[in-house]
């Protein structure tokens, strides 16, 4: 009955050489979202696909002032020499909680046309305490796949305090796991205000993602990505905090936190 | 299984030319929907369509104390001699995120079958503060359209506080695009109390719609048919403050405000 | 791909002569539930049918102390002399606004396969303050039934605050009129706490009803059925003190109040 | 449109005889899912079937620090002299009430095609106080049922305060019933802690469920079962409270009470 529920748009239909998915949305220190943007910008990545759902909130953004768009988040692409690229970013998360299953298996389901057979989520991990030295904290949907991720400096230890991942970061790995795709999920520690840009804990876990794609880019010019990034973000960072204050809260000290 | 979901009701079967969609629904400071009732009472306009949905609040209106009216939306039509005009009033907008989304879609599929190609949606931005002389704020669903509006005294410049619209008067145009209808969204600067009409924005959005329109109605009996307007306004305005209590408060000052 | 939804389960296969539904559920001083009960009993009428939803709590209750069942809805058969008689009770109503909508969809549809053509719905109307000789209040769902019912002592004035009715009593007769069925609701005056049930108003209301039904019903006995109806009703009135709290409350002194 | 909604995984395809279906899912005093979670345990049961469903929270939990996994129930299966024995047991119930309605159709159909003809639940009873002798309080989907349960020292009388069974628990029994399910349920008599887990209660489940099953289970070991248990419990217990948090509170001494 509904023609839209959620909805992917080709703008380009694109052939990939063994695409391996990035996900970063908003989230806790928007680490997922500043990390795959900076990917975007630095690696000047194609968009080619779109994402709507009626699981965002019902409203349009205003572009330059004055140019509405709905929400939506977006797919882009890079042909690197051993294995392609997809990154998956955009302006918002499912409001409810069906409409976060429903979004990640439409995800999932374009992902694996597209011949995708790995993904790797990205995110922030409140620690709810100024962090010094973040480390990236790492989770795969196989326990497998550790021995394959350890090497780049990712903390798969039992010394942490992650129980849970809420979300696309989450369950595009549970869910990946059903369809049989592997799943890497790389969480920077950061304190958890969660309309705060975190810039080093996403420079960590770009540092860390790179590494694994076999990707050299500039984290230099990652401040000056953050400010240009910023008014966009600004506009949304309202929309995420709410989304954000749906969650339930966990106070510190606690074993089960929020990670974006 | 639904027999209702969100439902066209058909009362007369129209061809009409080149028309253009103005949508009115409440909102802040009813400036959309008095701005609508105004047209259709000023141009003797006729209705053709009733909407319904299982997304509205599960209740009836009684009319003349006694007569019980699902609640709903209604298409009417003028016809002119350049274009044709539909107007969509109604009593309410969707209680739920999901059900804005369906109902703007079907009002878009319904819209599309009637040859739709240009919609214009009114609305109320709320300032939070007095506002002396009220402006049209304008947004469009394409940059390229700017141009066509912006001789008709609509504010397109970067100096307003708008960030994003939500509802019909937004989604309409983001869905809209989607589409290839191309939308614009014009709304006048209001106080911001929810269910207090607004006679002063809403004749500003009038004097602009009727100048893009190229009819002309006579604003002084403004005042008068907002009185008449008022009994059957009094009955819905708890259900519309209801809905406006459910998206989340802006407080004064911030980027991002509500718009009817 | 639920196997529940909204389904009613028949108990028996009936043909019925011109009936009319007559609906009582769960509301304001159980004004509607109690008048419902009561022709029930006194007209030893027989249930043939049972609605199920997964609209309704999730949950059973026990009968008995330790019997499960599942909150329903139940329809019960009278034949009379002129027209048959068909009558509309149970544990509850939706908890959702979709529910309420998607349920009185399914009794229509229902009643429409049963030959029903007119529907009277029963409820109190909460005054918020003592009444000493409760009216019933009346709508209807055309203006032109208003002769039709007004002969029987029901008060269609303009001197009472009736603006809304919610819930089934409201929508079987907002959406009947979409399928061409005639509707009344009566309402009895009561004081509109919710979970107390108000003997007075259902007198009042079942003295109506009888009469336009052309039956004879003993009222002396309403008191002794009241209180043996008590304690299958004390299990449930929790369950529709949370269902109306979910109603937006609506001071004492205004125009749309909440009606059962 | 969705590819997930409440789906079941088969892992193993089974054939069993006459089985019976015990259900023991998170719940007060995580007397269900302890009593179910021993048994497993205990008997060694092989796990046979998975069941996902978008009605659970939007998050994986993290098995051994880094292993990311869907919240899911599972099902279980022994093979007995007499009559086969399958157990639901899992990490959460619906967060919805639709969901609820869903999930358990969904393990009816699953258990109908298994030859399930009977169904216990396990659960706790929430009495608000310091129980010092817990009973196991009975309730059953058929009158004619007590006759079979009462001699293994259920408590059938209406001296207990239980008034409605919330969740799994007593839907399972109700739409059981529809579909010709003989169902009962068990209650442990609890203080009522929801993240609280009491092995005195569930020590008597246990001990009413395996005399039922005419199995023998080493109950000594359940505090050492429950201690390997609480790892993975703990984990999951936010997760439950927050759910039994939805559930509208009762005070004590009411006589409507939430039992697991």
């Amino acid at each position: 009955m509904f023609s839209l529920q959620t909805e992917i748009k080709i703008l380009e239909k694109v052939k990939l050489k063994n695409p391996v998915l990035i996900e970063g949305l908003p989230g806790i220190g928007n680490v997922g979202r500043v990390a795959a943007g900076y990917l975007v910008s630095e690696l000047k990545m194609k968009k080619f696909a779109e994402l709507y759902s009626n699981h965002f909130l019902p409203l349009v953004i205003l572009h330059d002032a004055s140019v509405a768009q709905l929400l939506k988040c977006e797919f882009y692409y890079y042909r690197s020499k051993s294995r392609d690229i997809i990154i998956l970013t955009g302006d918002t998360q499912s409001i409810s909680p069906e409409g976060h299953y429903e979004i990640c298996e439409k995800i999932l389901e374009f992902s694996e046309k597209l011949g995708v057979k790995e993904i790797i989520t990205l995110g922030g991990f409140a620690e709810g305490r100024q962090i010094d030295e973040p480390r990236v904290i790492g989770a795969v949907n196989d326990k497998s796949l550790i021995k394959k991720y350890e090497k780049y400096g990712i903390d798969f230890g039992k010394d942490h305090p992650v129980g849970t991942i809420v979300g696309a970061s989450g369950l595009l790995l549970g869910l990946g796991r059903l369809r049989g795709i592997d799943g890497a999920c790389l969480m920077g520690e950061t304190y958890g205000l969660p309309v705060m840009t975190d810039p080093k804990a996403a420079d960590r876990v770009i540092h860390v993602i790179t590494k694994i794609l076999g990707i050299k880019v500039d984290l230099s010019k990652l401040e000056k990505i953050i400010k240009e990034m910023e008014g966009k973000m600004k506009q949304t960072e309202k929309i995420h905090k709410r989304i954000l204050e749906q969650i339930p809260k966990q106070s510190k000290g606690e074993d089960v936190r929020y990670i974006g």
